[in-house]
């Protein structure tokens, strides 16, 4: 059995909300695995002296534009939140709590969380809000809202992110392919060829 | 006649140079012409607060390693050169120069000097290289250098230049189709799409 293929990304991220929504059929149709790691972008970006792409000036105003247009083309939901971006800690402590324990029920929710955020235009940054995203899926709020709040889970989830930044993950989506790396959703076709021919 | 898809770059972009090798191809599959338009990038990295990919830490690692993936891809030579990038003035200057009388010398020049850059690693910003990559075309090399000193021909880069950036192109290569802008040599299977369906 291969290893699987790691998709990176943050909640709060345009492109990884659309990479998201193709990655598992790419994947799937080569008959591989992934394994989703939601992360944390700030340390990164200070690492890279990089800065959201939508905050920036004039690119911005493109990337907003060009995430509706992919949205379009993919036929998936799309609205440009607010507030955007926000600090995704409570639905990515989340992902990580229920995760060890039933990874298909974590990339369910983590779905749902991207839907609720990108899809629906819901700010899923506060932890009541994770916590009835976690609901919806028959999780138990009150368990989910402790567990995010738990010192293991938050450690969790910074490990993940300074362990990710160390292995040269910068952004989002990133998707790591046998140690292949592809950064960007504008990537995703060459993953598909990656894996179709083992590499060029 | 449709108006010409314009196609905007830098001389010292990477990702410039692989749109480059394809973007006249796609374009004329789809019976549309289209026009280059060399510019300096430098203002538009200071407005965005912007700077190449390449000299970012941990990014540029990535994008060196992207680029020669990219061009492998695309069975196009490529080499990393040294130094880079570089201040493409001349060759810029050189192009509109070429451009006023005969498009497609210049277009010709164009494929030349990446060819030159990125193809062999030779630095184009030397005037006597710029020159010399367009007397491999049959053009008078001296002409060409005083060409390129006349204030006309700076004044014409530094003002396509800033009207570039005034219209939103703040990267290299940068594709305006019918008003709408596509960043990115990852974007051209949505241009191809875009001219094919007239947009989604």
């Amino acid at each position: 059995m291969s290893a699987p293929i790691e998709f990176f990304f943050d909640f709060s991220s345009p492109y990884g909300y659309i990479a998201s929504r193709k990655i598992d059929e790419i994947v799937a149709n080569e008959g591989r695995e992934t394994r989703w790691k939601p992360i944390m972008l700030g340390p990164a970006f200070k690492a890279t002296g990089n800065r959201p792409l939508i905050e920036q000036s004039i690119k911005g105003e493109y990337a907003a534009k060009d995430c509706e247009r992919f949205a379009r083309y993919m036929k998936i939901p799309w609205v440009l939140p607010d507030p955007f971006p926000i600090a995704a800690l409570a639905v990515a402590r989340g992902f990580y709590w229920l995760d060890d324990d039933d990874p298909v029920l974590a990339k369910c929710f983590a779905k749902a969380a991207f839907n609720t955020y990108f899809g629906n235009g819901r700010d899923i940054s506060a932890p009541g809000v994770a916590a009835a995203v976690a609901a919806g899926l028959g999780v138990d709020a009150e368990k989910f809202e402790a567990a995010i709040n738990d010192p293991s889970i938050k450690e969790r989830l910074r490990w993940e992110s300074e362990d990710s930044l160390k292995r040269g993950v910068f952004g989002s989506p990133f998707i790591i392919v046998d140690g292949e790396a592809f950064w960007g959703a504008d990537r995703l076709w060459m993953v598909k060829k990656w894996l179709r021919t083992g590499g060029w």
